[in-house]
């Protein structure tokens, strides 16, 4: 059975929300992939393979119709799409947010100041008080989910304004094989992941690499 | 052959730094514990075991023999300790940083604002420039290192003001068996790895462990 009835993944054909569509409707999932442009997001998903093929529509459409939206736009994106899509998001519907505050200035990279703290906080008060938020998804590389055939191997930092919209949004992270999700409290630990990324792609960049993500040592096994 | 001639570690005989002091002895580094009050920090020593004993010595001292420094010391008191030492380091001197900014007020942890960015800038700040500077062990639990027959099993981030500082650095960290170096840059990155540090204590309590640490996936083997 599928964990929600409907997913909406809000830059589903882009960069960052591919990999997490198609891996979520391979795991059974129902997706909708959320655009500004539905054609042209219909367009990109039929060149996907067919086991991981999703629905198209668009934004406000795909909010409407989800019990679970995943924002995977890039950061200075978030504050006009949820301007347009705010009043459509369903009574309890969780929103997770997966973006990460950097940017690339002459090829360096630097963490944009978010007046709310972190990403997470930034989406959280775009959002009217019914709608429940978490983030994660933050820490692993957008072109490693994005190659569906490459094994994911490590943990996914899950932070909400609420112990039930963690426990969902752990419950999904594990639907991807590979990923172990692991709960760090309230949502303005957004932060701390959010600087985790920006290491991930120090150490890339440092090393050339292209895939640095993490484990946590010294969890119960089996946790 | 040890790697320094001489390591001062300040803070040398508290919570932060004995367990490093005894670790780095056992490796085969000579090693000064540097203390505000040497005759403590003797008696202290002494009931080391005997393979992990070091030499005591008033910070100044300390610094003054010694090639590299390690600031192992809470972080409001850096600032008082540089102070009172900064012109008894030699020329060409390492300072290692691995303090970090955080405090717990009410049993909740909160990241202490640096306003030179990180407590890594901040040391940097109140050294001479013929100082150089790095910053690691900031992710491994005091108590763990504090454990000598506990394997530590991870991997240590190192950032440092110059490639030299970073390659001697890394070649520190690695002679404690079990933890791997990893290079991420300059000094100023030292910010995400202290957020590395808050995470790890909000995994900690969160999950009742005590242990928690990282390892990053993706580096090739053999790194």
């Amino acid at each position: 059975m599928a964990l929600f009835s409907t997913i909406a993944v809000l830059g589903g054909s882009g960069h960052q929300g591919r990999g997490l569509a198609q891996r979520l409707t391979i795991a059974g999932e129902r997706v909708i992939v959320g655009s500004r442009d539905p054609e042209r997001a219909r367009t990109a998903i039929a060149g996907w393979p067919a086991h991981a093929r999703a629905e198209a529509a668009a934004n406000r459409d795909a909010v409407a119709r989800a019990d679970l939206t995943i924002l995977a736009v890039p950061f200075p994106g978030v504050a006009a799409l949820l301007a347009e899509t705010a009043d459509q998001f369903t009574r309890d519907a969780l929103v997770i947010d997966v973006t990460v505050p950097v940017t690339f200035v002459g090829g360096k990279m630097t963490m944009i100041a978010v007046a709310e703290g972190s990403a997470a906080q930034h989406v959280r008060a775009h959002l009217p008080s019914h709608v429940r938020v978490a983030g994660t998804f933050k820490t692993i590389p957008a072109h490693l989910l994005d190659d569906l055939e490459r094994p994911l191997d490590c943990d996914e930092f899950v932070c909400g304004d609420s112990e039930a919209a963690r426990v969902q949004t752990s419950a999904l992270v594990q639907l991807l094989p590979g990923l172990r999700a692991v709960d760090v409290g309230a949502l303005s630990r957004a932060e701390s992941v959010e600087h985790l990324t920006a290491l991930a792609i120090a150490i890339n960049r440092r090393h050339k690499i292209h895939d640095a993500r993490f484990r946590v040592v010294g969890l119960p096994s089996g946790y």
